[in-house]
């Protein structure tokens, strides 16, 4: 039986609540769900496979996560670099970003280029907030993880792909099938289109606003940040 | 040889490094010290030594860290129950205990009798701002602190010994001595008076802060965030 997905609505009134009634502040669900992510690569590509991952990052919450990643993957032994074209003015985005120009890590300008030279990529693009059109410069960017031989590790969702529906019927996206998914809190609809190995990340969830949500808070072992579940949700 | 030991004086001067040029919020630093804590928590005790983990939560940061392990604790599968007698009206630590209320964590009032219910204490009550004298309610805490047979692990001091000198002359917290350490970014100069299993945590520093302030970022292992050392801050 797979776990019950949560729509993109149901997302977004979750983290809404989270925020609200739930008492916890963005950067504290931020840094933990980057540090979900960071440890969902660490399972996938560990250490020994090479230590040079690229993170695509986009303008909003879900680029958030993939620059909290960096840092932790950074901290991890791994030498990050973050394509992040679109840095809104927001305070939180541009002190993650602080965060990580004092590591070093460098900030790319060209991500196809980028990516002839790394080991795994993270997609921080668009996550449950998105629909409708890519835009620039976005679309070159997913036609390159939709071609690389690299194992990409998606962040909620694969950068393009309906939260509901899943890859676009055709143009940019509609060959994006990433290796790895890391869905946080809950699965989301477009997972019954995903094929590769899937992890729930974001440990944080008291059990009664999973109720409410209807959804289920996975079993998570030991201190782990992630676990593993089936490429549609199922239970592993 | 001994990792070097950050003063109280620099230690305050870390912190407020880290939140202005550093970028961090302290919502994020806090939740990065918590999870450290509830990672050695998970190390010295595991679940199967008992379920049950009395927190004793100081009125400032260091209680704000304890209170942060107690939901992570609670997330790994542990029974906390939090002692907070004294709550500032800080939005943050009010934020952190309705997270835990949430979690239906039982908050306790009265510390010896607590103490005769659980298998494991968490000293969250004063950290390396603390000097002077224990003031009320807590010499009695620290007292039922130093004369129990059960583990005791200490957030960064253990509470009321002097950051420098370690453990008061006399009186109140002369005779307490608990089993573990978790050292905050650093070891104090107190850890030269400590004898039980000692952790470093709080995997956030970069390197060229770390030199600023002429300490050392121990080598954590994997996705830890916390990491063993000697008593007195050896290398094991």
């Amino acid at each position: 039986m797979a776990l019950k997905t949560l729509s993109a609505k149901a997302a977004a009134a979750l983290d809404k609540e989270l925020m609200s009634t739930g008492a916890f502040s963005i950067d504290q669900l931020m840094e933990l769900a980057g540090l979900s992510v960071s440890q969902a690569v660490y399972r996938v590509h560990p250490i020994e496979k090479g230590k040079r991952v690229l993170v695509a990052v986009g303008p909003g919450n879900n680029g958030g996560d993939g620059l909290v990643a960096a840092r932790h993957l950074r901290h991890y032994g791994y030498q990050p670099s973050v394509y992040y074209p679109k840095r809104p003015k927001n305070d939180l985005y541009q002190r993650l970003a602080k965060q990580l120009e004092d590591l070093n890590i460098p900030f790319v300008d060209d991500f196809p280029t980028a990516l002839q030279s790394t080991d795994h990529i993270v997609d921080a693009i668009f996550g449950f907030s998105f629909s409708g059109e890519v835009r620039e410069p976005f679309p070159a960017v997913i036609q390159a993880m939709s071609e690389t031989k690299l194992t990409v590790t998606s962040v909620d969702a694969p950068s393009s792909w309906d939260i509901e529906d899943g890859p676009p019927k055709s143009g940019v996206g509609s060959d994006f099938h990433p290796s790895v998914l890391v869905s946080l809190t809950a699965p989301k609809p477009l997972v019954k289109h995903f094929r590769g190995r899937h992890f729930v990340g974001g440990r944080f969830v008291a059990p009664e606003i999973a109720r409410k949500y209807d959804f289920e808070v996975p079993e998570y072992e030991g201190i782990d940040q992630v676990v593993e579940i089936g490429p549609g949700g199922q239970k592993l």
